[in-house]
């Protein structure tokens, strides 16, 4: 058997089964960061990304900068969806020894924008020589306990909501995409948020993922997805990764103090897309027909 | 010009050059790990360490199990060379979808019994698919405030030790090497240590990296360098990388507080091999012929 027989989702399962964890340690693999014990008031998260040429980027549609502020942002967007804020980032780069040293360059350079827009500390790294590049990024953050936010509190009854739109990130979006950190700070301090995840491997797919957490199911709506006017199709969009949008949800009555108090003010566009339900009323679409889908945990996967 | 025309020194220190770093940074890039201020005893530690197939190992020489292993030793014998303990820790993992499973759960065993072995928590990671396989580590740390150690503190007068014996490590020991953690802890909490690296990438570019850090010079001698029975020659022994041996000085009477209460009982040999001077007696080699010559910052360099 072979590790594409298998499939990523599975194969993640595996490695990660009857991990010996100690008590400090709050969340382990599973959710988009880890969370530990800190302070009194405050989780330390800890997460990281990987990014591979020719998978996450091709050099002759990405500029070295681009690649470097891509390369935090995901990560970013990750402590984001934990509710966090980003704090100290590492960054492991393999290089061609051939490529020009503005490579070089301008990667750091985007990787230094990212990191003074989003308040991140680089603090060391490492680096190495490969046919191929290479940049894994692994990021420290902090979350108010009270602000934490993981992907299996999802209730029977909560909204779900996603923020921007999805689809079409192959245009542009997936190397220039402004992570939701502000949104997602603004959200936990103002609202009980049940479930959040960021939409890195197609909006089907992350969902799916806060319900498998959850042990939910759950109903959306096709007339109500909001679609990048980029994407190709509606099938392209909910099932094309890194969009970075937040997918959240909420029980009925903090979403209408939301409504109230929030939406109006929020620069960045909030949907409404569906609803939790029981897990054994499982997860389906419903079209623009009228006609309903069954949804499966279906997107980018590595394998 | 190109990333292997300015080399991998000088390509550090222009890509670590003035960034932006708030008062919680105690130290940023430059040392064996990243130190972060934690709470009021203790220090957080923040390292990571990349591998990659055909340069860190090569599948026909080692098992996936041993590549697992040596991903994560790496990075506590960095954290072990600042005098800590490491806690947490991701993995950010490449591989070939055509790969055997037995590949991926071969290399989680060598993870999972160095984490066990060592006290780490794996907490999460990334998993992609690429034509190389790439494993990165991070790994968070602690150490007590007082028993922190840094590449820096190397003074005029030091003692030079090394733990072990170097050279050699290509035929097995890069691959199956016990990260010095006990020995580096024992030190630091019985004995005032000035200045610690591990040796990475030889015992002559990591001391120099001691002494560039410290603004020193430094003597040792051919003839009390501990020199494995695998090294091809002796010039090979202190120019070879991954011996993960440590590499430290202590002040003079430190030393002999060392010699008399400590030395006999440690399981590993800890050899003299050496004096800090000032920076203009500059860094040499005192060979068996009493020749003295000059040494630079030659040893395992990616670029």
């Amino acid at each position: 058997m072979r590790i594409k027989d298998i499939g990523e989702i599975a194969l993640i399962k595996r490695i990660s089964k009857n991990l010996r964890l100690d008590s400090s340690v709050i969340h382990g693999a599973g959710d988009d960061t880890a969370v530990i014990k800190w302070t009194k008031d405050k989780d330390l998260l800890f997460t990281c990304d990987m990014l591979v040429e020719g998978v996450h980027f091709r050099l002759a549609k990405a500029t070295p900068r681009q690649i470097g502020w891509k390369a935090l942002c995901r990560n970013v967007s990750d402590i984001a969806a934990m509710g966090g804020v980003p704090r100290y980032a590492l960054v492991s780069a393999s290089l061609r020894p051939g490529l020009p040293l503005s490579f070089a360059d301008g990667l750091y350079k985007g990787l230094r924008s990212a990191a003074d827009r989003f308040g991140v500390n680089l603090v060391g790294g490492d680096m190495c020589h490969a046919g191929k590049i290479v940049i894994d990024v692994s990021l420290i953050g902090e979350a108010e306990k009270k602000g934490l936010v993981t992907r299996s509190g999802a209730r029977k009854g909560d909204l779900i909501f996603v923020t921007g739109a999805v689809g079409g990130s192959i245009k542009g979006k997936h190397l220039n995409f402004t992570p939701r950190l502000e949104e997602a700070r603004r959200l936990v301090k103002n609202f009980r948020i049940n479930a959040m995840i960021d939409v890195s491997d197609g909006l089907v797919l992350d969902l799916w993922r806060i319900l498998d957490a959850s042990g939910a199911g759950a109903r959306i709506y096709q007339n109500t997805i909001p679609v990048s006017k980029d994407a190709a199709s509606f099938e392209k969009a909910i099932y094309a990764g890194e969009d970075f949008e937040l997918l959240f949800t909420m029980g009925v009555k903090e979403a209408k103090r939301f409504f109230r108090t929030e939406l109006a003010r929020m620069k960045t566009p909030v949907t409404l897309i569906g609803e939790v339900l029981d897990k054994k009323d499982g997860y389906t679409l419903v079209t623009k027909d009228g006609v309903r889908k069954r949804l499966k945990a279906k997107g980018y996967l590595h394998f």
